[in-house]
């Protein structure tokens, strides 16, 4: 919970807190020890605008809307239009939730899963829901400082120079000119990767001029 | 693994595998008893095409290119397009990998995790990374032929040795390797454009060399 911003634990009926469970929670316990605990499914999400049951069974049968699913990933798309107090809802290690506990949420999200292995240990569906909410969520950092259409028209012009510098055939030039525009788009350069790739070719660059 | 079709696991200096390993397995035991095992990362690695490193943990700092990585989505979205065989390191429980591994890898990966608690469990994040992948699989095209780690070798050596012609300062040569194989490993690069690269590069380094 705590790798994906998420704070508020609710548990229905749990075992006791004792030493392993600390250790486990690592850097987290302070989740656990503002957890919410209830004695009863309805209690605990009677405060909820929306409430998310998970599962990765689904039901094999359309007539069952029951466990009719969406998608995680759908989900992860769709879930941030709410407005209010959103619940995710886990069953327990061994069953999961409960066809009764299911049909009190407004929504069933399924967590696909190969059919060679389809149910989840708890702890990994609970990562993996709610790794796809702060992935699609917009506080994301951006990731790197990519560079401009100048330093791109920049680094495209050195490239072109050391074609020159090596007498590279004329009638093939245009052609390694784009495959290079490709690569580099597909790379997506930083800042800094493009300062150390242009010391690169102004060196080779400068090293064929120098010598002739 | 077996949640999401992955079958080929490969362990480098494991411990041994006692009852509690087979419990928690369930009904994968047989991923365990099919894995491979390795006794230095060198060895496992060395029959594959595409090694990613993953982490939790990324440079902060643009100029160390070791870290520098691809973002969990983004990778998922890209990595149809390789050609071949394909490893996912995962690092210790503890302390991850070391950087000298990263250093060996084609591409980093980073799953994004919230500043207050950046570092996942690796259990959790093999299962985000394989459920990225899992959940991607079915709707890319695979229309590319990407280059295999024979051709990858042969590039990174072409440029080691144009580094070495344009007498590159000694102590920024590693780094900028690294920086090197990192815009490639985001690139991933055909084999047209495999060959296309070589050409320049060849050409590069053969009029320097005639012209000393």
């Amino acid at each position: 919970m705590m790798n994906f911003d998420f704070h508020k634990l609710f548990l229905v009926n749990p075992c006791d807190f004792d030493d392993e469970c600390y250790t486990r929670a690592m850097h987290a316990q302070k989740i656990l020890d503002n957890s919410s605990i209830f004695s009863s499914f309805d209690d605990a999400v009677k405060n909820l605008d929306y409430i998310v049951a998970t599962s990765s069974l689904e039901s094999q049968n359309d007539k069952r809307h029951l466990r009719n699913a969406t998608m995680l990933e759908d989900f992860a798309n769709k879930i941030f239009q709410v407005k209010g107090k959103v619940g995710l809802v886990f069953g327990r290690e061994d069953y999961g939730l409960y066809n009764k506990e299911i049909a009190k949420c407004d929504l069933m999200v399924k967590i696909p899963t190969s059919e060679s292995y389809l149910s989840l240990n708890l702890s990994h569906a609970v990562s993996l829901v709610l790794y796809s909410l702060y992935a699609k969520g917009e506080f994301i950092p951006k990731d790197r400082r990519t560079i401009g259409r100048i330093e791109k028209r920049k680094m495209y012009e050195f490239f072109s120079n050391l074609l020159e510098e090596i007498n590279y055939p004329e009638h093939k030039k245009e052609n390694t000119k784009i495959m290079f525009k490709r690569v580099m788009g597909r790379a997506m350069p930083s800042k800094w990767e493009y300062h150390t790739l242009m010391g690169v070719f102004g060196k080779a660059i400068e090293k064929i001029r120098r010598q002739k």
